[in-house]
């Protein structure tokens, strides 16, 4: 049976395209039942429209009517594509181990408050690190800090700019999503150590 | 001619001898004038005793003598090797640009106040990251902080301890450390955005 995503995005909606499309090919064996968006002028919800996927408008005072519509669809995975909000506590309880994050750099570092979009790689550059990356993690109740389940790393050239070094990192870090969801939904997982330990010994 | 190279070690003298050796055998065009120790009874001191390089016991109060000390051999390079006192400000003034120092982390991330030895790991462990590695840097007066030389990933297993990470992490420093050590000392070199830029466009 497949399984049924529910994807949250903000922005131009790249990465739900993305997750959508390896949803069709059936890289993941899974159906994107829903996308949700803050702003309902965003490419995301646009691509949804041309795509047939509901669009559910989020906004902090529609907070119990989205958690009961979620729990009508049952998702088996929340996918946070570019999703800017910070979620409540009580949205993050409703479907703990059930939200997957990603992150443009190796978590813990530069992550936290502000460390989104192209601040991060301002703050890699900055530092004058060689080595950066993006990390998929599940979502926690602290920003940028749950369960890391698959990292991988991007090199930071001396010839970068934040917008190059932000490109390079999203295009590796769409192919990890897509891999990290897709094992996410094919195999049983615990939690070890702030890490998503796969039980059939497959590691990301 | 051979440049001249001064340690500055608290520990059992590994990453000394290390560099010793790689002086002996020609990969650093150098020699140790010096070993610069806090603790007499350390194995670093045992070390140099045995390879006849002279100790110079360091302490706060003894301050200028060591500058001067340091002022008449005029070392091109003074390299910390595990050595566990802040260097006071004057210090690093006086040798600007010319002390070097390798941290078992990939700085930014698990730098700064209390990150030393096996705390690191302790703390690279806790935040459950499956990418770690080691920092050659130049010193500058934030502690961990300046111009990056060179970096090296090292993966964190899931089987690791910090003490079996120390050990794999530590074994990929010290060969880092000798070709920075190398590198620094043939090349001329300037600071670009934290950044050690070998002029020949070399890049480590």
């Amino acid at each position: 049976m497949k399984n049924k995503i529910v994807v949250m995005a903000s922005g131009e909606g790249t990465t739900f395209q993305e997750i959508y499309q390896a949803c069709s090919y059936g890289r993941i064996n899974a159906e994107v039942v829903a996308l949700i968006s803050d702003r309902l002028d965003s490419g995301a919800v646009v691509k949804a429209g041309k795509l047939n996927v509901p669009v559910i408008h989020y906004s902090l005072t529609k907070k119990e009517i989205i958690i009961r519509e979620l729990e009508k669809l049952k998702p088996d995975l929340i996918v946070l594509a570019g999703f800017l909000k910070i979620l409540p506590e009580e949205f993050i309880d409703n479907f703990a181990g059930k939200i997957v994050n990603t992150h443009p750099s190796l978590l813990p570092c530069f992550g936290g408050k502000g460390m989104y979009g192209i601040n991060v790689q301002h703050a890699v550059l900055k530092s004058g690190t060689k080595v950066t990356g993006c990390t998929i993690h599940l979502v926690d109740k602290d920003v940028d800090h749950g369960p890391i389940i698959a990292q991988e790393t991007v090199p930071v050239l001396s010839t970068d700019t934040p917008e190059s070094l932000q490109i390079r990192v999203h295009s590796v870090e769409l192919g990890l999503y897509v891999d990290a969801i897709s094992t996410l939904l094919k195999f049983d997982h615990t939690i070890v150590g702030n890490r998503v330990k796969f039980l059939n010994q497959f590691s990301l």
